[in-house]
């Protein structure tokens, strides 16, 4: 069998939480928390099994969960999707992604990314008969210690074939946010194009400081064309469910469901009704930033005792840090060494690149999930210090 | 936005839930039970979650379901796929059937489908560019009453350009089986190309008269080109869990995980450890033959009494009906009629054919599904009577 995914190995997040599991390291790799949810979401779950929730759910969702979506988006936002027709509950946002790009994408169509990127990006650019079109994100300087968007090489890179701009802010891995400036820009650059937009937000509810989360749906301009990709699995700490959404509008929504009913069809009926119902309390996901900002502040702490240069983090539960360069050692095999020898297993950036080819970079950029009970962080922090 | 998939509305099943919700009228057309699964079953789910299953699982499935999956598939076909490497647990056989069409198939290359078929194959073949080629099953005649395959012209069908047969047998809608001759048959037809093979096999425990389903898996000429398809759904009454799992060659295996772990990464994780317990009984599966030809059998004397003609159903829990010739009404207004006025919903077997382009038939063939209670059955036969 000729493979469609020549260069695709197995996700880095498998390879690493194998790894980790298979040698007893700890796991700040993938990133999943490692304590349990809510038990009040687990017996609504259990309760809609009881009563019999166990059938095929109606294909774009229940209608419930839906329309509390809907209210949610409508009060951070200010967009009201119509729960019937623009909004998608999906296999997680990995499928909202894949949906997205299958049914938007034509042959020879190109596709923005902005490196690095989620690693099922380009797969799923490929698998679509697309063409990647890579534009890195600008890298942290003394003056300004952020990753950001260079747009002028984003508006450089749109010609009359891109089709679509894939955007994921609150940024994996890098923690990058967007600002009500850089919409301003993005409003300007796709006026008078074709080009839609994915922007997956599922860290939406993980931004730190004090700062509100800059979504796409707020701006009626960029909404418009955009399919806004979210999950239940960063905010409720059940990123094992594989729930998550796409609100669109409706004729792009349309599209995706042609593709979403027949990749999956639809996802998993008790969960569906458990979140609508502890979506309710809209207190879990605002009290969120406050327990992942201790917990980012615990690491950058501890990382300051060891090696490793912690870099900013205004959002997601990820904490990229420099461990400075080693000349000729692919950050691959320093993660891995990092794992077997000092038994803490992490990301290396370089997974988030085109591959085979990652940028060429001397330096050691590794990625921790901080979404960690704090004995977990304490005692990786231990481990480090002797790295 | 241009449609990939210009000829595809919603899915048939979803349209006909929908509308027998929105009517009230008794649901004999989407495939699944209205009884609730094994409340053991339900407890397994709610201790999988209390001790903590709730992050992400591993991308194939938790090994101890592969495991339970290669035993079971051993001791019934008796091929042992190695757990670690052949064995995926997919997002039902739905998903399944996506990434085995998406991983296989090349742009340009033909896929022979039998028709009548499931409504997500053409659209599939379509998002992998690839070009579909449909062979229709022999109808019934008055001296054999059973759909069967054409070989001959599946032999016919078959090209230097074929990448890709898909089969599903126990068949939807026809509820046809295959016999140990077709396997003869498909051998010989298979060999000396470089066709593969999916076998949608959801239906392996609901085959009735006492005859063994007969796998794909169980032939080493056919399982070596095979991705062997099953699902829980329609053997533990939890179609709306969506869990369901691809047994293939390691080097099919490993195509299709490029593909799975981007289309949605993995699947619920407190099922997959309720399932992995749960198979350790193999009576639930072994009993449920029995079980279901009960219902066929009350279904078929219900409908002897109408003017609906059975057509003999050989596996499945779906039957067909052939109401007769009633000219220039298209399958599926007879079926919407049929849930307006007499409050069943069927799914016109039309829906299983090319779109739009149905086939020229004058007869109305509806499919009823019989995975329902018995008073369910009763009173949707005493409405049929009317018709
Ligand atoms: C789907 S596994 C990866 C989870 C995740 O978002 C990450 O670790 O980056
Ligand atoms: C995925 S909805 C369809 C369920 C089913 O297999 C059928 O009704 O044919």
């Amino acid at each position: 069998i000729e493979s469609k995914l020549p260069d695709v190995g197995t996700t880095i997040f498998t390879v690493m939480s194998k790894l980790a599991a298979d040698t007893g390291a700890i796991n700040l790799g993938q990133g999943f928390p490692d304590f349990n949810a809510d038990p009040a979401l687990l017996d609504l779950v259990s309760q809609a099994m009881a009563q019999g929730h166990n059938q095929y759910p109606y294909m774009p969702g229940i209608a419930p969960l839906r329309a509390a979506i809907s209210d949610k988006v409508a009060s951070l936002y200010g967009r009201r999707y119509d729960a019937d027709s623009e909004i998608t509950v999906t296999s997680g946002a990995t499928e909202a992604l894949m949906a997205t790009v299958l049914c938007a994408v034509q042959a020879g169509d190109e596709v923005v990314v902005i490196e690095p990127c989620y690693d099922s990006y380009l797969p799923s650019i490929r698998l679509a008969g697309g063409v990647a079109v890579p534009v890195p994100l600008r890298a942290p300087t003394q003056a300004d210690p952020y990753y950001r968007v260079d747009w002028q090489k984003v508006r450089d890179a749109i010609t009359p074939r891109t089709r679509l701009l894939m955007l994921n802010f609150p940024h994996n891995p890098t923690g990058a946010v967007l600002t009500q400036a850089d919409l301003d820009t993005l409003e300007d650059i796709v006026r008078d194009t074709r080009v839609l937009l994915s922007s997956d937000e599922v860290y939406e509810h993980i931004v730190f400081d004090g700062q509100p989360h800059v979504s796409l749906a707020s701006r009626p301009a960029l909404a418009e064309r955009a399919f806004v990709i979210s999950s239940f699995g960063k905010t409720y700490h059940t990123t094992g469910w594989k729930i998550g959404y796409c609100c669109a509008p409706k004729a792009l929504s349309a599209e995706l469901r042609k593709v979403h009913q027949f990749m999956v069809f639809t996802v998993a009926s008790p969960m569906q009704h458990a979140l609508a119902t502890y979506m309710q309390d809209a207190s879990h996901a605002a009290n969120l930033p406050a327990f992942y900002q201790a917990k980012r502040d615990r690491l950058a702490r501890g990382l300051a005792a060891t090696k490793f240069k912690a870099l900013p983090c205004p959002g997601t539960f990820f904490m990229l840090a420099d461990y400075g360069a080693i000349s000729d050692l692919p950050e691959a095999e320093f993660s891995r060494w990092l794992t077997l020898e000092h038994g803490v297993a992490v990301i290396p950036v370089s997974a988030f690149y085109r591959q085979p080819a990652a940028p060429a970079s001397n330096h050691q950029i590794v990625r921790f999930c901080f979404a960690k009970q704090d004995a977990t962080l304490d005692e990786a922090i231990r481990r480090l210090q002797s790295v």
